[in-house]
């Protein structure tokens, strides 16, 4: 018997856990103080919940399979069909009601560098509002956890699909036609123009509706979109309000309209955004949401207006290894205790005691070793301070602190030994 | 449409998800203090590696189903095997390896109070030692956890799989009922000795060898099982050992020998132990675990001593639940910054800012509620404090500060508004 992770599926060793929870608990703590209050669902489902409104291709990716009662269930693909589950079962819900989530999600897709087919998402959902705050509130969230993690080159993309269905009622593209010709606009940055226009051709859209399509997507001022009909007023206005909000919200400089985003998925009724990173990566976007005002209803509840956005937790942090984002922290282990002899452990055991209750990380040796196998293991773990345990130590109560990376070391009592390891310990994540 | 979370599966509302984060927080604060650090690993894994060594119960109770390439996987019902595959695969680590998993698993099994088909462990293991002192930090650990939790009154049950096996010899119960006869004799103290008795004679033994082993099972003193034979020798060997070290650790008062303890896993090779908590609830265990010093070999890689102890979320909280050691925080939402006009929001949503940027959680009215509406909200969605925002306020820079439970208000500048609900923020959890 011998076994891999199952392909698209990734362990996290110590090394890369310490960065993933560095951005985890450095988003929840933005999260928090938008007014957002945690929240969990099963990640298990009805399939039925989990495909009803996702659309086609997100269907097709759900780890789906029959429960042992014969039930047709899967593996969430995202959090928000169980948040609009949730708010239909729970109509005592005061409204707003604002929640995060930061959890894992499966698809089943072609594994591809930050992508995979488990992955953590983390998101904000404002339930209640129809009011354009609640989405500019959203955005800033996410602006300001960008920042909080160190980014300084990121732009928010903001559209409409209010906008998008009102070009392609302008352009005159069949109803039939709309959700695939939405996908291949989605990629213009990524393949350019003249491959999306070759797309909406096969999408059955004439030569002149594909170039009035691509022009009034791609055009840069609001006062053309919005002249052309009703949904375009409306969802230009939508976004003026956005932008008149996000004055005071602060996140002006990073938004920029753009009507070719239409973004994946099927549910979207109002505003729809994007957040993209300058980096080494290839990665562009790390976070997207917008207004759902539609599901709650959909999945029998009274009608309920909602608005959300989702960070990409494995796609943040890819960028930030590669742009050197990180400290280089490998353990969480602060201090080994090191004995001079087996016989010494309970004493070293005592040590440790002390120390934790001083709130310092640390080992004591467990596998019988000499002194310089334990030197070697606490080098070789990449711990960062050694103290050695011996009968002199312990009968004057000072102990030689080694600080295993400057290569040099003093003699402490323990008390200043806790205070020193904890005044030196390194954030996770380089200053700005 | 309309869906309910799946059968033994449960949704966590903020109040519950507060609760459940103090736990995790908290323990999770205990495990790195103790040299554990942090890792993950997926949630479906190959079917085989789940079921291979867990048992029969526990293979019976996965959630298993073929992916879209037709291979069996499953989801896990334990975080131990896939700790065992990764040493396999990164035979790199330095040992000892010492890790920490607080996450989710799955069992299929019939939901009752505590015990659900979705539910999460928080694990440490440590990985290369065969040291007692392994054993005995492990237990310190949990120990630990349960006090920094405010448990008082808790107890570590001990035994040893050898001494279980040299006893089964002694009374000459075939192998082949082995595993059933260790299941019945883990229930005496669920189901008392003569439902064991009966339970023990349809697994096949004799009247007489039934009675020898409840006798021995249930003995007090270590001397007369030490001397049944070499295996329990042995195991009594390694328990007083652990008591040994375990004074170092201060786990001693807690500790109580208990031959009958069994578990129910089948891959333990040595030292086991569990966790029990006097409480108003039924629930008994809380934690359990033990020496595995195979599975690593089988599952093809270098033989691997390892031995670990899993700490049951959802039973911890319900037990502090019902015992009333939680606070009765609804949201993590300190302030709410009400308008007197919607004219107003911009201003609010500004003061919002400045009170995150000094850690205030707090909302804004995201409704265009009127300020009766808005401090209706704030008192239904249990958020401590109000302050209301009007054109008098923002010119004097001082604001009316609600506490909504005290039914008080002052008047304070901004930044004393800050200090003073920072200052004010109780715990999650009753002090002990």
């Amino acid at each position: 018997m011998e076994f891999q992770p199952l392909k698209g599926m990734k362990d996290f060793l110590p090394e890369e856990m310490i960065k993933r929870q560095y951005v985890i608990s450095t988003v929840e703590k933005v999260f928090e103080k938008y007014g957002f209050d945690p929240f969990e669902t099963p990640v298990i489902e009805d399939w039925k919940l989990l495909s009803a409104k996702s659309g086609e291709d997100l269907a097709k990716q759900i780890f789906k399979f029959e429960d042992k009662n014969g039930r047709e269930v899967g593996l969430r693909a995202e959090l928000t069909p169980s948040l609009a589950r949730v708010i239909v079962n729970n109509p005592q819900l005061p409204k707003p009601f604002k929640r995060y989530a930061i959890a894992p999600v499966w698809r089943y897709e072609e594994p591809q560098s930050g992508r995979r087919r488990q992955f953590w998402q983390a998101d904000v959902d404002t339930v209640g509002s129809s009011s354009m705050a609640a989405d500019a509130e959203c955005i800033a969230c996410a602006v300001d956890c960008m920042s909080a993690l160190g980014f300084k080159e990121f732009s928010v993309k903001l559209n409409n699909r209010k906008i998008l269905n009102g070009i392609l009622e302008t352009v005159g593209v069949d109803e039939s036609k709309r959700t695939a010709a939405l996908r291949a606009i989605d990629k213009i940055e990524k393949v350019g123009m003249e491959e999306v226009a070759k797309e909406l051709e096969q999408c059955g859209l004439g030569k002149v509706q594909v170039k009035k399509l691509l022009s009034l997507t791609t055009s840069k001022g609001k006062a053309r979109i919005k002249s052309l009909n009703r949904l375009c007023e409306e969802g230009v206005k939508e976004l003026e309000e956005i932008l008149r909000i996000g004055k005071a919200f602060g996140i002006t400089k990073f938004v920029k309209l753009d009507f070719s985003l239409a973004r994946g998925l099927d549910y979207y009724t109002g505003p729809i955004f994007e957040i993209a990173v300058k980096s080494k990566t290839s990665i562009g976007s790390v976070a997207g949401g917008g207004r759902y005002d539609r599901m709650i209803e959909l999945f029998g509840g009274i009608p309920t207006p909602a608005t959300g956005i989702s960070l990409g937790i494995e796609r943040i942090v890819e960028i930030m290894k590669e742009d050197g984002m990180f400290d280089s922290e490998r353990t969480k282990v602060m201090l080994f205790i090191a004995n001079v002899d087996s016989a010494l452990l309970p004493e070293a055991v005592k040590i440790a005691r002390k120390m934790r209750k001083k709130g310092v990380a640390c080992q004591t040796d467990l596998m019988n070793r000499n002194l310089n196998k334990q030197l070697e293991y606490a080098d070789s773990a990449g711990i960062s301070y050694v103290i050695v345990v011996g009968e002199r130590e312990l009968k004057s109560g000072r102990f030689k602190l080694k600080d295993m990376a400057a290569n040099s070391e003093e003699e402490l009592p323990l008390a200043r030994i806790a205070q020193k390891i904890k005044s030196n310990t390194k954030p996770a994540r380089n200053a700005p």
